[in-house]
């Protein structure tokens, strides 16, 4: 049980959410904002890094979204849709193009093939989130 | 002209902007954020907290879709539309929530008076930008 | 092995770091960040808040120092002491000062409990690399 | 007056700084933290971006720093030296490098001119601001 889950656990959320679904994204979106300012690093540092423009622009992107995503709904208690729901669907969007674009580069660099993976994952737990959020 | 203003002047961005429009949505979500930042430890001071929970709330929600709004729309070079439009609208909704609850302790605090005025301009500004990029 | 342990193997870093102890790091400041969040989050809802402003304060703070700190030193390849030893020494100082504090209120609320832990974790995990970074 | 500069005056801050000094250090770390932001998308558009990789790297770290700095400096009620003081060190090393590398490249790149013009006046601001915090 990851700290995320045990803190969630000891107040009562002020919507109706499944815990486990909850912290299982808070810490998708923590990874995967780290996955992405790691690869901007390793991106920066390839031989050619002309070809891997777009991936350090759509990392840059995701990471932000991931970061301020993970702390907006870490805040249950104050549960505002209108708020919430966007911020998923911007972090939908940015793991999506982010992780097709280091899917392209993941045959040739490993951080790639590693960052889309957690792209992959972050996507998949904040369309669950904004599944059981409905 | 603002240095942001400055900045974005130095290079074509990717989508057909007014650069004017941009860079004062930019500048009004960082003076957002930070207006969001000191009410939330102004609120922390008050005689009596509990009045100011929903607030202090509300303005931490604002500071951290509005701070990572600023970055993703200041990287102009790779627009994204599925992530730049849901990051604003989360700004647009944070500054509308925020700002009516500030607004209604404007009258007893005046840092509130000048959060819900700076959380206004802010989302006026998203607003805008939103209605450019259709 | 995280996947922040597993990106950093993929590439060469600019200095002679234990990349076990800098992964161990870069996690652990992103857990007590994520903590700290929700530390705030539960300590306003407590039914006399007034107690837990220095708390949440210093939650503040610490979540703040410990985002800042996992992203600069997981950019390893362009490493700057001068950048990157204060930023682990605010981490320090911050960690220190909110768990502390957490402790204080650690036998009332369970969530503060567990942030005062999470808080040592990661001062303790700063000053090994900060040792490990002599 | 800046809105940072009118939040900050409503309410007396713990600690006996100049509010001027202050305000003026907080909106120059947004400011560079957005240029920061800026520049390196600017950057990964010139026709040789790898001439460019130390200036986007450090770039990123300043822009870090900068906005950790200003949220802690702009919660002005409960400072805490051991916080504060590293936070506005590693910004006046990060202003400092990253100012000299933009300058490098500033007869080449106006965005670097204006980039480096900006971290300049916030390693100022933030060296005032340590000299009145002693």
């Amino acid at each position: 049980m990851t700290y995320t889950r045990q803190m969630l656990d000891t107040y009562s959320p002020a919507v109706d959410i499944d815990l486990n679904t909850l912290a299982t994204t808070i810490d998708a979106l923590n990874e995967c904002a780290q996955a992405c300012i790691v690869d901007v690093d390793a991106d920066l540092g390839v031989p050619n890094p002309t070809e891997m423009v777009k991936c350090i622009r759509l990392c840059l992107h995701c990471a932000d979204v991931c970061t301020a995503a993970a702390r907006i709904i870490g805040r249950v208690a104050q549960y505002e849709a209108d708020i919430t729901r966007p911020s998923l669907e911007a972090c939908v969007a940015a793991c999506k193009t982010c992780g097709d674009e280091c899917e392209r580069h993941a045959h040739m660099h490993e951080h790639c093939r590693i960052c889309a993976e957690v792209c992959r994952r972050c996507e998949h737990a904040c369309r669950e989130l904004l599944d059981a959020l409905k």
